[in-house]
């Protein structure tokens, strides 16, 4: 693989330590030290301004904007609902003026920089020196459980300088998107107050109070959006402003003025960085000691993993049904703050293992949403329900028709969650109130969307893109077909299970489902053409993926990379070389029902030809290569994983964090080491200890019992906060886990 | 064929007449009763104003404009060219004020319409009564020799009104183009004068003279891009305005004010509209000498032949190098204004023999733009050069990546093009100094953008676009295939026949051209992959045709069609429909390589799930058909071809004239039924006579001798106005045609 990192950060178990600053990494850092409280988001961008390129980005999730020039085609069922999550007002605006000079920050008049991320907080501390002047100091925090809360600490004390200082606050709505204007309109402004409305009718409300530990006049100003109170005064000793942020939005944008005010007064009266602080650490000392992950041994990684987990925290833990997980999480514009099919394949496992109810609502976002893949299952001339390939509200947003009208892994990914998610919760409730009606619509999809060969003999998909976007318009993808046949086959076995049940009928007679239907797509199934060769065990990608032109992967120069970047566009898609898992997919979502033999074969012949130019590739490889015995392979990769953005690996990280491939590293040391099976008839573990380890140490929540997950040289030890009532296969025995320790000696293989 | 006549225009063999008004075909009425002389043309719109939705279009060969917003990709090779010919000033900008009213076409106000279209003068005449007050008409021409004038004729005539009239000729720069904003700047006006600019910096200038029967006075106005003049004046007889527009144009763009002026004031002087209707009746007359085709015994097919003649010939006849054949000639904004393939493969048949020197310029079109198809092969990530799908300037102006990036028809169409030229003119002098150096890009581009299958066995082209644009995105597409095998081996065989030539070293000196590049193109010829079943003798449009889903078409609902406005846009692309010929179409350019046997299984095969989407499908289909012996599938599909715009098959006459299958109509009665194979070893007649026919006349022109055919129930005559040095096979026999008349009987097949 072609990656090299980037490393200029400090190694750190429970941090982000930048020292010194690195003025070539400013974006990269940007987006590294962004916070946010899955409510919101906030770049860490440098609030008193800077002469490096900067992306000064504040989002909440769900508010959006549309392009002003949406692309309409003349075609069908080519999309016309994009949107892209829209930057917000800056509620960190700041301004420092020494003297009558407006300070910028300029690497050459700067010294003794230092930042730090805490994983334990979330407070972000960035201080350094101007010129021989005076130190200064910016702490930023979000409060993570009373999320409309934030905070902007900014310290300055004389060195030399003894003089006039003026500082001015204020909330600015002149923030730009990456590539459009804002266009926010303001509703109503006063002192240190907006609210402001999007084009898209949804409101964002922001007020702040400003508290010193000296007296200070306040000078209000309004213009052009920007809302600012300023103060001037003599710099004699230390001093400290303390701004206390109150965001509030509604979605719909029918929030009235004077609630707003009423609710942001209330917050206001109990806050203080110092409660926030108190109350953030509470909320991740909870979650470091149900989740935290040690590897004892291995500085990068261990920084590594406790950076994805902190990251995936912040941006979703499930508090609203109609928040999701957005590629770049809340860190920046790339991918437009767009949920893909991620969410279900890389992330739901996460949750599914360590946060049952934020499981749940990313299940829930696709059953309020079915409206919406509805209407998109009859733009697109079939029937059912079409989930979106990117999508912040439920409709279509990708701009690329060959994305959103070819690709039907987000359909399927839904279908296979519900399955994936009722088979390790038993939730019967949801399946029978909201799994079965998204089960329906999607079979239907899948049946109305495939086609019978010229023969009759073969069933499955034309003209599509599988999860490896390398191949455009292919017949037969192996993964499609895969998926549909299994999608359609678990909606009729849970159909024939509770058909007799009040709500099922009710479903039923809502959705006009008819035998017929049943009928034709269990011939489906029994047709649905799998491109496979039993002598050499390799499932074929797509028919005719085997003839395609070969090239190999080393004679690329690695300035081509990425291939999307440096390739003309048709070039990428006619060859063998694939950007992303796909055979390799459909064998990792449904692991057990292949054979060891099986998935070396796929590996062995699928590996070398990927690109991973999606950053979701390397820890699905890497798991594979841990099952497989590639132990050097199977902890590259997850290198590769775990430190992604700290390392810039893919170098974009300018551009927000890979917040599905932080998911995606959980699910690697989970999957790969730990061997966690959750698709077979038991729950499975079957950990490993990759020789440079010296031990490491994981966490699962299931039915209730948080099993402690530790993995030493030798033993493998398991400790439960209480008895489990499921059985549990461990390596190839079943046990039935009580509270307390467990310590078993080490196994490799079935 | 799902296609249905809307006849409404009278029958007339040298006419089109539209007799009563027509209010539902405003729009085709004015794409029909279009006026062109290659330098511009005009639509049929009512430059009095009426209450139909209206293209008031006025379009200069060559003048065009660039969107305002190019769909910028951040994809490589993803053309940002797009270019559009543009909307001009509306030289007939005419008011009719009577009393105080100002009038506009309204059909409950108006009697006694009637419309006509003179083929044999270009002139177009309209008039009515307006309610029992006064009868006016229209008549318009475009000067087919001095191509910069043009005259509009408006006579105001008094039944029962005898009152104050006012009118108001002028030139109106407001025009806006169909779906864009018009964006001219005026760089200066003064009275009855405006010069205009495109953002393209291209300049069109017009001016006018207006001469009356009666004396007048002239308000001059200028407002809002708007030059008029207007005069009132009581009616008591008949009044005629004889309004004499001069155009100019300057593509560069350094047309200077002053020597417009002067040119314009040199043609006016000159000018009047009988002395450029004379000069037009000549021109016609000269035209039709040399190229009318008769057809006895059927009406409809008389008049529908006439008037692809009359609009070919208008639309171009070799003028300038500069100019191309757009798919809707100068008469409608569909499809832009821009050239395709067609003009190779269908238009230049047709020049090839009524008139050489349009033919070369057509070919020099291509070699004045090989500069930009080499940047476009670079932007492709190839050598060489690859030829735009759509152009104006010779740069690739289609704005959907796939069509622009998968089709490379256009590319071996020029390739084929200079073989086909060179093989029935023997101009050595033009291959070797133009079409050698297109020749060597040519070939170059073809042997990079093909891949070698996996086990190194075929050559190919991997994600293509076929002729057939229902299929998208394919492998080993036999057309493509093919003709990039016969393209590379033509430049091979011309290479080495001149190699010796100065010029020849000269240009294989300029383009670097080394051996090792022959070489791999003689591998890649050999090795050229050409899907094809000797049982069947069938070529299978591409790999893996055979195998998709079939649809019959017959089960379509009629009110699907055409299917790209009614189906979602992937669902064309997967299935066996095919749009237009493709296994067909290189069987019509290299007929003469294959035995009838397989002309008529792959008639068979591929006739029925042929959609005929594309206008240029039915006359193809027609010639296969007359060869093979269906007759009547060849005269209906004849009968669309030569109607096609007039019977409104396809229902967007609206939108344009189809020129490019007007050509084919063409193409269609002299190689379908009159049997001609211009691609052997010597020219061959082999005519045919439908039994609905009473005969059929043509005339080609070959080395210098005008031939006319006539074919009759047994005889076939040739007259030949001189000796012709070249042989010619007819049906199976080699002649040597003198001057005078020969007489064969009729035979059919080989």
């Amino acid at each position: 693989m072609v990656k090299v990192a980037q490393r200029y950060l400090e190694v750190d178990p429970w941090k982000l330590v930048e020292k010194d600053y690195h003025e070539s990494r400013h974006l990269v850092s940007e987006s590294l030290f962004s916070l946010s409280n899955e409510y919101m988001g906030v770049r860490g961008f440098f609030e008193e301004g800077s002469l490096s390129k900067s992306l000064i980005g504040t989002y909440f999730n769900g508010i959006y904007e549309v392009p002003k020039n949406i692309n309409k085609s003349h075609y069908k069922g080519i999309t016309e609902k994009q949107h892209y999550m829209v930057n917000s007002g800056n509620i960190f605006y700041f301004k420092l003026i020494i003297g009558n000079e407006l300070f910028v920050f300029d690497k050459d008049n700067i010294s003794n920089f230092e930042r730090m991320l805490d994983f334990k907080t979330g407070e972000s501390i960035r201080s350094y020196q101007i010129k021989d002047w005076v130190r200064i100091s910016f702490k930023r925090m979000l409060d993570l459980t009373q999320t409309e809360l934030s905070y902007q600490v900014v310290t300055i004390e004389p060195i030399t300088y003894f003089g006039e200082v003026k500082v001015i606050f204020g909330l600015d709505f002149n923030t730009l998107h990456w590539n459009q204007m804002g266009r926010w309109k303001i509703s109503h402004k006063e002192n240190q107050m907006i609210l402001a409305r999007t084009t898209t009718n949804q409101q964002v409300f922001n007020t702040f109070d400003l508290e010193s530990n000296i007296a200070f006049n306040k000078v209000y100003e309004y213009k052009n959006k920007l809302s600012s109170v300023s103060t001037s005064f003599n710099l004699n000793h230390k001093v400290i402003f303390e701004k206390r942020i109150v965001s509030l939005i509604h979605k719909e944008g029918h929030g009235k003025l004077a609630e707003f005010k009423q609710k942001a007064e209330t917050l206001l009266k109990e806050a203080s960085y110092q409660k926030s602080l108190e109350s953030n650490k509470v909320f991740y000392e909870d979650f470091w000691l149900k989740n935290d992950i040690t590897i004892e041994g291995d500085p990068l990684n261990q920084q590594g993993i406790r950076f994805c987990l902190f990251q995936l925290l912040n941006t979703y833990h499930g508090v609203s049904q109609t928040n999701n997980i957005g590629a770049k999480g809340l860190t920046g514009e790339a991918y437009s703050g767009h949920a893909f099919w991620d969410s279900e394949t890389y992330c739901l496992p996460f949750y599914l293992f360590t946060n049952l109810s934020a499981a749940k609502n990313l299940l829930m976002f696709r059953y309020n949403t079915l409206p919406h893949a509805r209407l998109r299952a009859k733009e697109l001339d079939c029937i059912g329900a079409c989930y979106p390939i990117a999508t912040l509200n439920g409709n279509e947003a990708a701009d690329l028709w060959q994305h959103a009208s070819l690709q039907f892994q987000p359909t399927t990914a839904v279908s296979y969650a519900i399955w994936h998610y009722v088979k390790n919760t038993k939730d019967e409730d949801f399946l029978i109130h909201y799994g079965f009606e998204m089960l329906v619509e999607i079979a239907r999809f899948l049946s109305s969307r495939g086609q019978y060969s010229q023969d009759g003999k073969k069933f499955g998909y034309y003209g599509v893109m599988g999860p490896d976007e390398f191949q455009m318009m292919v017949n037969h993808n192996a993964y499609t077909n895969l998926l549909g046949q299994k999608s359609m086959a678990y909606f009729i076995e849970v159909l024939e299970t509770y058909k007799d049940h009040p709500y099922i009928k009710e479903v039923i007679k809502k959705t006009n489902l008819k035998d017929e239907e049943i009928d034709l797509m269990k011939d489906q199934i029994e047709k649905m053409f799998i491109p496979y060769d039993s002598k050499t065990k390799i499932y074929e990608q797509h028919l005719g993926f085997h003839d395609l032109p070969h090239i190999d992967m080393h004679q690329i120069a690695v300035t081509d990379f990425p291939l999307y970047s440096h390739w003309s566009y048709d070039r990428i898609y006619r060859n063998d070389l694939i950007k992303q898992p796909d055979v390799l997919m459909f064998m990792f979502l449904y692991n057990q029902s292949f054979d060891l033999e099986t998935k070396k074969a796929n590996y062995d012949y699928y590996e070398p030809k990927t690109i991973h130019e999606s950053s979701l590739s390397p820890s699905i490889h890497s798991i594979f290569a841990s099952e497989i015995g590639y132990e050097k392979q199977a902890l590259d990769f997850f290198g590769f994983a775990s430190r992604l953005d700290i390392d810039d690996y893919n170098r974009n990280t300018n551009e927000g964090l890979h917040m599905t491939s932080i998911a995606a590293a959980w699910v690697n040391i989970v999957y790969g080491f730990g061997g966690l099976r959750s698709d077979g008839k038991y729950l499975k573990l079957a950990p490993v200890l990759p020789k440079l380890w010296k031990s490491y140490r994981f966490n699962i929540n299931y039915f209730g019992s948080l099993i402690s997950v530790r993995v030493e040289k030798e033993t493998l030890s398991l400790t439960l906060d209480k008895d489990l009532n499921e059985p549990v296969l461990i390596y190839d025995t079943v046990y039935l886990l009580k509270k307390g320790e467990i310590r078993i000696k080490h196994h490799v293989g079935d």
